[in-house]
């Protein structure tokens, strides 16, 4: 791991008294920060980024999402809920395969990389494919392969048990960049006794849970009519969250269900992409946020979104909260940030990272200014928040290697995923679907 | 006007059937489309454009802004909306120089190039200066001067009359691309019998009017009180709405306000992330439509927005209502895109843009798909509305002419625009507002 020296950039700490430096040297050694500002004397760089008209800052973490189905991007769009995921996405992952669980994950790790993301959490199948994927790219993760605990036959490619290896194979691997945690689908997809065995089971090996929680109403209708009570106080009586819990959407939830989450810590996910184009409703966040609850942000899978953009979910969580409560004033740019950055390295397990200070991870991401939409600089979180856009993002570093150096992946094959992966996609959704439009005709749906 | 090849193309029509077409040709003489697929044996380009794994689509036309104002991007987000305008925008204008206006003209210029917008709307001060960036810019463009009517201290450089002789003065001129319309501020804004000279005036010149309407209840509460009648049927009575009018926002409006525009042949912008980061609400565009009225969109002034990106103002149409209606199924991506396109070339009065077909005015732009997040490419269109983003446009062309390829603006020096107009926009910024802030300094909003 070489010491890298990036001069003269701009610096959005977003440490706590949010600090904004100008025209500042960050010299990183060993995977970390060593310093903001006057370099060492005896730091020698073997790599220096010249960031003259650059703006850096921490990493995004994505802190929900399902990687591999990239290979479903735009396939599906402008559908009903039930129609989209039953006629289209389940039955597309029905004939998955590990191969393309890899292929999938190698597309949407050059997208991440691109747009800024330092670290995921993903919850799909055949996750061993992925933490390959994210030790060979770089990236942090913390992964969950999904089951569902119903029988064998709704599983794909392992049960409980199987990804109880999975969690204790994988964890802490590439030099820590890898985190793993249960991953049981949802209160309505699982049993209440599987829901409690996986609970245990998590607390015997002092894991985590990343689950999907309250994303429709009439899920929440389902559950009080089958259980008496909101699915958010059902995984709390089936004791998934006396683990630490990545919940993901968190949309029709009660003021029980927010006291519920600040007493037993759980991490709520937006997703606002994927909540607004599948026509969800708003999720709580400032309700959530004032009463100390950690709400960080997702993209869902691409093949609801349809991107792996965190830049975009930061603009969407605040542009929609802002209309919603009818309110310019709320969720503003730095505070939306955080959710982006330190929030999602927090519900993830890397809770050193999302700031830039000494000593803490060199997780960071820098944008070249050098473009019409990002001036005047009269205030560089603006501008990130509200104009750039993710294909401004010149270089990113995660755990002290570049993974991204002017515009170029340094770790991936670009050339050779964007082919394989795409005719992978191809062959995956004509054979399951058989869709008659072929790729090399005219193909309007 | 040299000819144009461009070879091996996907292409999105955008016509009435929805056209998708892979690799296929598309020569360009003259200004306009000459064929779409097998080339005219007798044609001989100057110009080729290699164009395998790019998609050409028509270039987005936005129906309302204030260009220049990108000199107050950043400068006072997160604020309630009657300290956004009277302690900050209004303020910083007071003191605004024909020589701001050109330079914030021609940033904004090289931001909507590269951005793929290909004719826009403005609404705003010494517009020669933005006439005369037009022209070079070799964008096209719709210009108001705005006038209050309320007393010669209330103009910006020219009362009713002077705009009317710049109407004159610049109609149809740059080959057609520019063309003029009269600028009344608003129903709020302006006196009764003002508004009546202005659609009398206009009448007589026969051109059209670009006025703000709508925008927030209050507005409504305050004409049903002072008039008894909603800001649209007061426009109505007034007579403005007999001229072909460019009405903006329209967010707070009844059934009956719609039943004037479909009567009237109103052209509604509705703009998407000025609305949400506003607070403002939500402009019934489903609705419109369902009775003819041509909806368009717009950015907003980049003091509200932050930026002039269509794309995004697309994606953020559709995200809205989907969400706003629980509904992922309304405002698909063909629709939004068109009313991003072809809706707002009508509204513009440039009704025969925004199609792709021979003998169609050639105003196109190019996406580069070789990106992660454009893969695979199951279906173009939803891959550009949900996943694209403006810097992966790599050509534009407007009447012909070439503004940007591969990512270098053809007609203006881009270098020395970033530099003069940030010059600029610091100095109107710091000596309007006493900002104590230094550019050179730690400025930490």
């Amino acid at each position: 791991m070489g010491k890298i020296l990036i001069k003269n950039a701009d610096v959005l700490t977003l440490n706590e008294s949010g600090n904004v430096l100008r025209r500042t040297d960050i010299a990183i050694a060993e995977g970390r920060i060593q310093s903001i500002g006057a370099v060492p004397s005896e730091f020698v760089a073997d790599e220096t980024i010249e960031a003259c008209d650059h703006v850096v800052m921490p990493g995004f973490f994505n802190a929900h999402t399902h990687a591999a189905m990239t290979f479903e991007r735009g396939w599906a769009d402008d559908l009903p809920f039930d129609r989209w995921l039953n006629e289209k996405i389940w039955v597309a992952e029905s004939a998955l395969t590990p191969e393309d669980v890899r292929w999938g994950a190698y597309l949407a790790a050059a997208e991440m990389i691109r747009s800024g993301t330092v670290g995921f959490a993903d919850h799909y199948f055949y996750m061993d494919e992925v933490a390959q994927v994210v030790e060979e790219a770089g990236l942090r993760a913390t992964l969950a392969w999904c089951v569902f605990g119903m029988g064998a036959e709704t599983e794909v490619g392992a049960g409980l048990e199987e990804t109880v290896d999975f969690v204790q194979r994988w964890q802490g691997a590439a030099n820590g960049r890898i985190r793993t945690v249960l991953g049981p689908h949802s209160p309505y997809a699982c049993p209440p006794d599987f829901l409690e065995t996986v609970a245990s089971r998590a607390a015997e090996l002092c894991v985590g849970i990343h689950i999907h929680l309250s994303e429709f109403p009439d899920q929440v209708e389902s559950s009080l009519a089958k259980h008496g009570v909101t699915p958010v106080a059902f995984l709390e009586q089936r004791g998934i969250l006396d683990n630490p819990t990545l919940a993901a959407h968190c949309i029709h939830i009660t003021p029980e269900d927010m006291d519920i989450f600040q007493a037993k810590q759980v991490n709520v996910v937006q997703c606002p992409n994927c909540h607004m184009k599948l026509g969800m409703g708003v999720t709580p966040v400032p309700e959530l946020l004032t009463r100390g609850v950690n709400v960080a942000l997702g993209t869902d899978g691409p093949a609801s979104n349809n991107d792996l953009d965190m830049l975009e979910e930061a603009r969407l969580a605040t542009l929609m909260q802002k209309n919603h409560h009818m309110d310019p004033v709320i969720l503003p740019a730095e505070l939306t940030l955080r959710l982006a950055t330190q929030h999602g390295a927090r519900a993830l397990g890397f809770p050193e990272s999302g700031v830039l200070a000494p000593g803490r991870p060199a997780d960071l991401i820098i944008f070249d200014f050098r473009r019409p939409h990002l001036r005047p600089r009269h205030n560089l979180l603006s501008n990130i928040m509200y104009s750039a856009k993710s294909p401004d993002i010149s270089h990113v570093i995660v755990d002290g290697q570049v993974l991204m150096k002017e515009g170029e992946l340094t770790t991936l094959d670009e050339e050779r995923i964007l082919y394989e992966a795409e005719k992978r996609a191809f062959r995956m959704v004509k054979q399951n679907m058989r869709i008659v439009r072929a790729y090399d005709l005219d193909y309007r749906k």
